[in-house]
């Protein structure tokens, strides 16, 4: 029987496997340090569409084609997608999962949203609701230009603690059996607000809600950092990084020796002009998907906690001087020992 | 063991009941044929903030509180919200539900977001994930033009076949135990485009994703439409309706006679210059809860499923000339009997 454990968590009797995993980016991704990692890396962004938004909707129907075809599976075998994007009402996401005719719960949980897609369909699998779903989420950089900064100012500096929209889409096949990795535990996010207003700084905007998550995790699982081998957070970039470590620290936990950041893995700063590091929905997924998965099912890392983080902002409550608060979702993810195959 | 059934629905072994539920709406709701069974009527459509957004999220806060308060539990004692709205970046949910703590999963479903928020939350407590979880939606007239069809052109002439986006918010608490209502099944919908591309006419963008889904639902369950005491759609308004009797007829199902939809009951089309009906998340919830529920509640009704529909739009996909596809979410509600209490 699955448990609730403390206020946030639950900890799957029988956890869910993933499958298989797919990451699509763009160019500028694949000139990064985790280019060679990527499933697909296209040499333009519009990956052969008219508009950003057709071109982020086809990276997701390109992640799904993979993230089956490597677990063997067709859109039939998948009996619902959770999937979400950045752009209003993810429109991405509805054009790109269209075709595929599969059961659709659509989410919207900012860049946070490939935790929460992981964790509804490790819920939905480890109840016997499904024998796979697939979670998928996307960003672009140029519908997230456009979505939450238009008109783009060409001409505007980026203050150092901007970060770089991820133009990629990662999925993941989860299912009840047979892969090398697997979902044991959740812990779900609630929205936390400490007054930022800069939409310019979304690390900061983000960082409380990523450290009170993590401190939530190891007091409902009874855990210290020492029990992750990684603790991984989506995009709080090397900005955000300072203030979850204190926030954390002040909590009395330590997390500067395991804590690494997918904003920070997918760019290079030094190189590639993106400030803070990587963002959005896609960011977490691709690296999760292209860089520590891998490690996961081979072993070199035995359990990880992914915590993808989200700024909860529109243009609309930004321009109407609202506050930026933040949220994250939490997913444990472990090793799977694999017995041998028929 | 609850049981997947056919290619898109799940049978709840335990069926998690509805314990509570609660209706926040507009003036001109308030004046409408169901205007004394909403729990609450604003004067005016501000209520009390300086911009609809924020008139939204407040609506959302009232609904929480007098839902939870009906079944005597405080913020605490409910583990998840499942939750959404129609705006950009789910700006009315994130705002308004932040303050309460409560772990958040947003969601997007357009206007079937309620079916949407029911379905997961079910699925949630039917699995032992929570003893209580909250499912709520809502939308505002205001708040919507805004988003779609801003700028507001006043001297237009709207339509027969415009709907008019309902003001209003609708809460449920679900529970395992107590309550005169249960889910005791759901139908999940796939996007459905017929191609569309009249942004005044989401009656008909969206009945055939309506149809397709109670088919279904007939077909997984083995029913017919007399299985049913009624067939209650969200909001395709009375040019909806009418396209969607016609395809489930050609299916070979005659729903004409036990059919209702929210955004038909919700206004008097004849005195409220209201067009086909009402529309938006806030619709099929605010009517659920004041007009419907209480009959399945008190026996009057034994069974009905509950279809909220929306049409994956938004205003960057129309401008791109894209079509409007449609999707649902079935639940199917029963009268609980009610054993005698302590």
């Amino acid at each position: 029987m699955t448990q609730q454990m403390g206020s946030q968590s639950l900890q799957f009797a029988e956890a869910p496997f993933i499958l298989s995993s797919a990451s699509v980016v763009g160019k500028k991704e694949g000139e990064g340090p985790l280019g060679k990692s990527f499933d697909m890396v296209c040499s333009s962004d519009k990956f052969g569409e008219d508009s950003w938004e057709e071109s982020e909707s086809t990276m997701q129907k390109e992640a799904a084609a993979l993230a089956m075809g490597k677990a063997s599976l067709k859109p039939e075998d998948i009996r619902y997608i959770f999937a979400g994007d950045l752009l209003g009402q993810t429109i991405a996401t509805s054009f790109g999962l269209m075709n595929y005719e599969i059961p659709l719960f659509g989410l919207y949980g900012a860049c946070s949203t490939c935790g929460e897609a992981l964790s509804l369909g490790a819920m939905c699998v480890a109840a016997g609701y499904a024998d796979h779903v697939l979670a998928l989420t996307s960003s672009h950089f140029a519908s997230a230009e456009k979505q939450f900064r238009f008109p783009v100012e060409y001409a505007n500096q980026r203050p150092l603690s901007a970060t770089w929209t991820v133009t990629g889409s990662g999925a993941f096949v989860l299912g009840n059996s047979g892969g090398k990795s697997k979902i044991t535990g959740i812990t779900t996010g609630v929205i936390t607000d400490y007054g930022i207003r800069d939409s310019m700084n979304m690390g900061a905007a983000m960082a409380p809600a990523a450290a009170k998550l993590i401190v939530q995790n190891f007091k409902d699982f009874g855990r210290t950092p020492k029990d992750y081998d990684k603790i991984i957070t989506g995009d709080l970039g090397y900005v955000g990084q300072e203030i979850l470590w204190k926030l954390v620290k002040d909590e009395g936990y330590d997390i500067s020796g395991n804590h690494m950041d997918c904003g920070i893995e997918i760019f290079d700063q030094k190189t590639q002009g993106t400030q803070s590091g990587g963002s959005g929905c896609g960011c977490s997924a691709t690296t999760l998907s292209a860089h520590f998965l891998p490690q996961v099912e081979d072993g070199t890392l035995k359990r990880i906690l992914f915590v993808p983080t989200g700024a909860m902002l529109s243009q609309v409550s930004f321009n109407e001087g609202q506050n930026v608060p933040g949220t994250a979702h939490g997913v444990i993810i472990e090793h799977a020992c694999q017995k041998a195959e028929a």
